[in-house]
């Protein structure tokens, strides 16, 4: 805790987590907790092409012009080990277009059915500070769907040493392992040690 | 001829097309010729993840805007029925990472091998306008890769009514059916309609 308050950066402004997703703000209050003082908006934010890392940390630079204040931003990937990383931060498009079957289709060709699944938060203290990234992966593997259809790809994601696909997991246990849990405790362990003192000026 | 002068708008600058890519900028010569006055600028433009036409007019708007003056660019799709378009717009990094064979694997589940080669061209007179996409296709098939390996994903991509890949056509006879031709021919039609008027100051 010393080290965390030698920092010295006070933050005026709750972080924006930027998102349109309830699903995805529900999760992220559920591993957060309390100990970031967070908001959530909805931002017209361009979809670029790139390496996820890449991706993530422009996205956090153009959030936080537009916000003008700390953002944290997510994107999220499916990346199949036989397609050196691909679909990756295009998953959605191939999801939208091709489906579970599709998707399960792309690797007909390979015996390696392996694919980790990627979360890339980047968080940035405002428009002129680089953004910082985290990354969180689980491996996995690309199985035939089986559980509820309710959460993108879920159903055909199964993680190595589990018997269940993501979908067909009660949510706390998925909570665990997920690469998205794995993020934003890289998140978490991020705001405890740089130590930042949140002063929200509520009458703005 | 008179409908085009009646449009009177003169450009004072001569476009700008968009590129880093010499032979992109030798095959549009070879199709545009002499009839509008351009120079090629590489941009260091974002690339956008989207729907093909979308993607080309923002890419545009982005682009007059650095500019500050009228600008065509350029982006290529290569779309597999099969799978609803895909990988389209992203072809450009499932060439990069899996190469001609990874392509063809991608359609080993499917009989349907049918594809369309697509290209987007689209102009802005300058910041403030709203940009025009001219779309260009060429239905094919995508096979085991056959001809030189010098040009992208031209090897795979045998267009209907051919026995030859893209690769594998003389540059003559691949510009006369081309993707790149059909949009190239819509963007010069445009031009002789509109009759835009090019003074050019040369002293800038």
């Amino acid at each position: 805790m010393a080290a965390a308050r030698a920092s010295g950066i006070v933050v005026s402004r709750p972080v924006t987590f930027v998102t349109g997703n309830a699903k995805k703000l529900e999760e992220v209050k559920a591993i957060l907790g309390q100990s970031i003082p967070f908001q959530s908006l909805k931002l017209d934010l361009p979809e670029l092409q790139g390496e996820p890392e890449d991706i993530s940390k422009e996205k956090a630079r153009l959030a936080a012009f537009q916000v003008n204040g700390p953002v944290l931003v997510e994107d999220t990937c499916l990346c199949f080990n036989a397609l050196r990383g691909l679909p990756g931060p295009y998953i959605k498009w191939f999801l939208q277009k091709i489906g579970h079957e599709g998707l399960n289709n792309l690797l007909m060709a390979y015996e390696d059915k392996s694919a980790y699944a990627l979360c890339a938060f980047a968080f940035s203290l405002g428009p002129n500070s680089e953004p910082i990234t985290f990354l969180g992966k689980t491996p996995g593997k690309i199985v035939p769907p089986r559980g509820p259809n309710d959460f993108g790809w879920d159903p055909i994601f199964q993680p190595d040493g589990y018997e269940q696909t993501y979908a067909e997991m009660p949510k706390e246990e998925k909570n665990k392992i997920s690469h998205r849990s794995k993020s934003l405790a890289m998140v978490k362990s991020h705001f405890a040690e740089a130590g930042y003192t949140f002063q929200i000026d509520t009458s703005l």
